[in-house]
């Protein structure tokens, strides 16, 4: 088994300083970690929960800053697309495409991303069963892509809550193969919790987290930023990037653990 | 208070013939029974559970046939929209864009279909609250396009499973000030219930449906079928069209009932 | 079919001339409007937030109101039972055993409570499914009492929330025979919504009342007094006295509707 | 830190050979292990799915079998208690009196329970929040008794569903300042789910038990028996005898690196 990925970033780009101040700490804590490192950020906040709400450096500007990370810094990157046209110039550039939850059934967007070649990280959609992701999966793969992540992200729980169903993990890895991600800091997210933006509890995120290494996933995904109070998008989810080194530590622990295990399902046998 | 008004057709659009047949058979329906109606049908199922499911005519093909049905019947008609490209094409001809639930956040899609000018009849999301359907909505009517109509089609609970809570209807018609629409055939689906395709509890769409006209809806969908079992989708929870007539009668009943009082919500005085 | 029968009255017992009190001016109502009235109240909370909520009269208190009440009115009663040996004495005088939700698979106490030959009202758990009802029935009739009323009163959605699944009411009813009856005023509880105690929505009963008639319940349980804000319990969802009979004028309306369709489930067939 | 406690045994009493049996198998285990041990079982199934299941040995049979257990092995015993007046004589003999999820409001019971002075291991109810426990937790510890333990097992999403959310583990240890044990075996209950019985998914035991560990919880509760699927109870989700040690072996591990870690939950600080 390898160890755990990392996919982090801050939830918008901001700026070109930004990307590259925030890509370049967090690679060096990776790299002292010994972990894999995949550097994510939008372009684009096309769902936002009112129209207020900030989007983003748009297409144009973020493709060149992603390919000055990648340059730099030596890391994939990762972003998000919401239309099927988005999709040939971001996988130009962008080593991960990432599908975003609400959009996880949008057929043409899956097939047009899987087209690219690049590797398809799928969010699990909220309003999804574990099971159904294996149909999800396969509009990618038999599009000729077999290159797919799958990212649990909470399930919704009555009104303006998500909660992370665990069994997925296995469930998910078992139906389709794919490694599992676990996003730690959209599980914590609280949707619409406060009318005109997204609240969140930042501070279960290593609760999840640690959940999450235990039962095995192949990554985790969260979002941190220099100053999450000042973010333009999922500051009350982001982890402070002072606190992500320790946050990963911990991690890393467990999913040796977690992983020294031949079986880790072994029930399932 | 107007009697409410009836958005009905089949899920998919399946041939010219087939559209003129089944709009027809509905209007003289809704014709007998005095109410408005509004045809329905899709060109493209954009988010079918799997890729091998049925996708449809297509946009080009279908925007000629909902222009006959208009002229014919003198009908309007509605049909979804999936990517922004969609709106001003399908606005040169059809009355009311429907915004399907898992886009109901997508903000670009949501301000070109409101820049048709035409009526945006939205979904709301299985894993939104009612109150979360204000920004929503504003997204549309602050792109300067008032004509808005929020459908209530069932909110997650649990797996492969929705459940309809009728306090969303007050609630999303006292926030936004937009009529409130029940879909009927959809609020009884079990999304991915069957493996590779949706389930539905079509003995439980007068159930539902009568519920919705108590509360006071300003309108009801319902899709339907000559013969639903051999509908390309959506089969499971269409009414079959023999059985729409008495389906109707007996709401228009409960509808003058509930619409005689002035005041339905009168605890919120 | 009958018209529906109300079941009501204030949630604790507080003392005789109270209990008269209110009783007399509902009954003077239900006479009005020519509908059948059991009249509610409860001896005991036995299941309050916090132990620093008042808990009732208690059982010998309360029993010779409760007889005084059916010899004056000539209406039944109705009070809940929380452990069995409470289930005989309680029987001697009152003419409806209620089981509360959260012990309606608590066998002893449904066998005891059979065992009176009374008739049973059995709260349906907020954690069950209106198929589990079945078994929860069978264990009264199979003991040998086959007088059971099934009470519809919401089903647990993620935290503090409770929603009203309508199709419950023709599933239970197939399932088991039994008259289901919707409980309004418990259906807008917010469990433990307050921290010590719990909240409610008290302008949403008239709105799942509505539905509830239109679904063809065979009763409307709601709790009602004369200042619900000085209520020693469940203050946040009861009907304010003095608004009840346009409550039922609305409902009884509805409910002639509904009823006068010989197959109310149609579908069903 | 202590290493987490086992909390173990057969979901029902079957006979005193078989508890001797059962309960020296799982010591020569936890012995080996270094791990603490309390054997559970019960005297009585008091709220079985239906009437036809089988319900236990009874109060009067199993006490002295409890004492035999203690005094043989040592071990501390747990069993649960249904009517407050089995709690005084099963006090005499057990040291853990658990109170049942769907009777964790009963007041009375809890004080009764309380005031035999013994350990109360409260099951927290599947429709109860984190936060909720808080008022049931004080109905224990305001009676004079401060030794309460909250077990987590699941919290009711749909229907025949139960859903963990790791989330409540730390919420309820900082609410309440009681241990927290998971109950690994109920969680994966599929309450009511083969019509007459419950259903369960024994595979999906080690994963969620996993999650709990790197989560920090004091202690593992899981039913266990030599040959689940002739037990008379609760067989779809208890853990076969024969892979209890391996599943504890890899509990442990997990365990040691959770709280190694001075700060477990560093972010709520």
């Amino acid at each position: 088994h390898l160890p755990f990925m990392l996919f982090a970033g801050p939830c918008a780009m901001e700026s070109r300083d930004h990307a590259i101040e925030v890509s370049s700490a967090i690679k060096e804590i990776t790299d002292d970690l010994g972990i894999g490192f995949v550097y994510k950020t939008s372009f684009d906040k096309a769902n936002r929960t009112s129209l207020s709400s900030k989007r983003g450096v748009g297409l144009n500007d973020a493709l060149p800053v992603f390919a000055e990370v990648k340059e730099r810094l030596g890391v994939p990157v990762l972003t998000d697309i919401h239309e099927r046209s988005q999709c040939a110039p971001v996988g130009e550039v962008v080593d991960v495409l990432q599908i975003p939850a609400f959009l996880c059934r949008q057929t043409d967007l899956l097939i047009a991303a899987a087209e690219t070649g690049r590797v398809i990280k799928i969010k699990k959609g909220q309003f999804l069963a574990p099971w159904d992701m294996k149909n999800v999966v396969s509009k990618v793969t038999d599009s000729g892509n077999p290159n797919v992540l799958i990212t649990e992200r909470g399930a919704s729980f009555g009104y303006n809550t998500l909660v992370t169903d665990f069994r997925g993990v296995p469930t998910m890895a078992r139906d389709t193969g794919a490694p599992i991600i676990f996003d730690a800091t959209h599980s914590v997210q609280q949707p619409g919790g406060q009318g005109g933006t997204s609240g969140g509890q930042r501070e279960m995120v290593p609760t999840l987290a640690r959940a999450a290494v235990a039962v095995g996933v192949a990554g985790i995904f969260a979002e941190t930023h220099p100053d999450p109070d000042k973010a333009p998008s999922d500051g009350p989810n982001m982890i402070p990037l002072h606190l992500l080194r320790g946050f990963l530590e911990e991690l890393i622990e467990l999913d040796r653990v977690a992983k020294a295990r031949k079986n880790l399902h072994w029930f399932a046998e």
